[in-house]
Formats: structure tokens, C-alpha cells, sequence
């Protein structure tokens, strides 16, 4: 357990050790979701942020984001590839059937506060890759089963995927 | 005077318009630092973002940004070419000799809030491309002329450079 417990710790700190640090090396893992890669470039709990965080993140052919919202804002650069973003209504009962948007290489967007929103990448063999943004992390997400879940009924999914393991590791080192 | 500030008025207005927006397309400028081309991806005073800013700024062999501090939180992500941070001290009277730290493409750095900091792009031949995210828009910086100017004596610049334009113009169809 002991073990355990320190390189829990450890993965949750020494990372945020050097200054300038090379994103190619950076730990990279689909957190339980198949066809993500997720790679935290600078956030909350991996290197102390406490206004923004920044994910680099590539979704492989048919993968895509939850159905999901959150009070934080959030700002998508497209690297690499194309796709769809989803976006629901925040003002009715439910996300209703969602306004679809075209995203693509040199693309930017953003999430309006609070609204429900999935992004996609439909396409059958290129990757989509993004680096996204977003304020006051941790990222605290409601997630919907689908377009016709109530607002009141989607569920709180926190620590987010990507921040279980460091939430949950002892903070001594910190 | 009118067609003036109705020009002014539209440029930062329109903008902000469009959900998805081409970056390939956006308005880039020197904003009157020579080798230096500057997008705001997004931005508070653009796109009405309020919690954080993004931008896209290449500078050209041998430029570098002014000796500066301030009390947002910033994220540099390099995409191309290579670099030197220069980073000085916010615990003594002056920001003193700088710390210097490489930067290359596919790294990270984020600055130390109130550190009193610098980047150069000291090749000789590439370009140097950030992508550069701040908490807290628009930025509020405080520029120094050298390293040994004392932290009580470095100068508000406000608005900043890339912000001038649309803080002064009528905010009456945003
Ligand atoms: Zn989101
Ligand atoms: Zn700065």
C-alpha cells in the first residue's frame, strides 16, 4: 500500500517539477476512453494552475467527447483533423436536438457557459486532435445520456476521467 | 470622426460573430512591435470571453516580448522554432540577472505569477509561433526598460498592445 500510495504521489507531482517541460513526453493515456488521447499540458492538479488549464487531446476516427456541460469556459484550437461540434440548449427543459457545427484544422471555438455540447470526429481515418482550454480547473462536468436528458438529471462526473488518480493521491508532496 | 469610430466599432464587434471561426483568417498585426505578428484566437474585448484569452503570436529572428510582469496566470504552448525565457525574480527590489530556460517546439511553460519575464526568439533564421494563454482578460502588464528597474518603478501599459484598439472604440453593438 505504501508503494502504491507513493507512486500515486509521485506521477501527481513530479511533473509539475520543471519549468519548461516537453509535451512529447508527457504521460498520454485514454483514461478509460477508448480512442482518446488525453495528454493535461498544464493543469490543476498535475502543476498547481489555479485560473486555466490545458489539455492536448486527439480523438481517433468515430471517437467523441460525452454529452456534457460545465459553468467553466472552454476554448477549442483544432490541430489536426476535422469534425463536428454538437450544442444543445441551456434555456429549455433538456439539450433538445443539438445545432451542429463543422470543425477543422485551424479552427477555433468556443462553449458558451453552461450550454450542453459534444464534439465528434466523424471522419473514417484522420485523427482529431485539439488543444482546449478551459478556466477555473478542476473541470467540474455534468454528463447527459443523451440529447433528451433533463438538465436537472444529467450527472456530476467529479474528479473529471483524467483527474481521478491525482485527486485521489495524498497531497503531502505537494 | 463618425466613419472612423464606426469602423473601429465594427472590427471589434464582427469578429466575434460566428461560433467556429477560421484562424487562418483572423486579423493579424504587429500592433507596432516590429517582428511581431499577433492574433487573439480568443479573446475578452474580441469575443467576449471573461475568464480566459488565447493568442497566436509568431515572432520573428532576434524578437522578443518587452520585459514584463503581471498577476495573471499564463500559459505559453511553443509550436515552432526555439527560444530562450528569461525569467527574473519577484522577491527582491528588482527582477535581478534573469534565469534563463531554453524553449523549443512541442514544449510548455507557465510563467510564475508577478515574475518579472521575458521571450526571445534568439535564432537566427526561424520564426518563433506560441500559442499563449492568460487568465483574467484583458491582460494588465507592468513593463520594465531593463532587469534592474526596481518592481515599483515598471510601467502599467493599459490597455495592452493588441488591446487598444477595441477598449477605445464604442461598445455599443457589443
Ligand atoms: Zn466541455
Ligand atoms: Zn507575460
Amino acid at each position: 500500500l505504501l508503494s502504491i500510495t507513493a507512486d500515486a504521489s509521485s506521477l501527481c507531482s513530479k511533473q509539475g517539477s520543471s519549468l519548461v517541460r516537453n509535451i512529447s513526453e508527457a504521460t498520454q493515456s485514454d483514461f478509460g476512453r477508448g480512442g482518446l488521447a488525453h495528454i493535461t499540458v498544464a493543469g490543476a492538479l498535475l502543476h498547481g494552475m489555479k485560473e486555466v488549464e490545458i489539455w492536448l487531446q486527439t480523438f481517433a476516427p468515430g471517437t467523441r467527447t460525452p454529452i456534457h456541460r460545465h459553468s467553466c469556459e472552454e476554448v477549442f484550437v483544432v490541430l489536426k483533423g476535422k469534425g463536428t461540434l454538437l450544442l444543445g440548449s441551456s434555456s429549455m427543459k433538456q439539450p433538445g436536438t443539438p445545432q451542429e457545427f463543422g470543425i477543422y484544422a485551424n479552427s477555433t471555438f468556443s462553449i458558451p457557459v453552461n450550454d450542453p455540447h459534444q464534439v465528434w470526429n466523424r471522419d473514417e481515418h484522420e485523427d482529431l486532435q485539439m488543444l482546449v482550454v478551459i478556466s477555473r480547473p478542476p473541470v467540474k462536468a455534468f454528463i447527459y445520456d443523451d440529447w433528451n436528458v433533463p438538465h436537472t438529471a444529467a450527472k456530476l462526473k467529479f474528479p473529471y476521467y483524467w483527474d481521478e488518480e491525482c485527486y485521489n493521491a495524498p497531497k503531502d508532496e505537494l
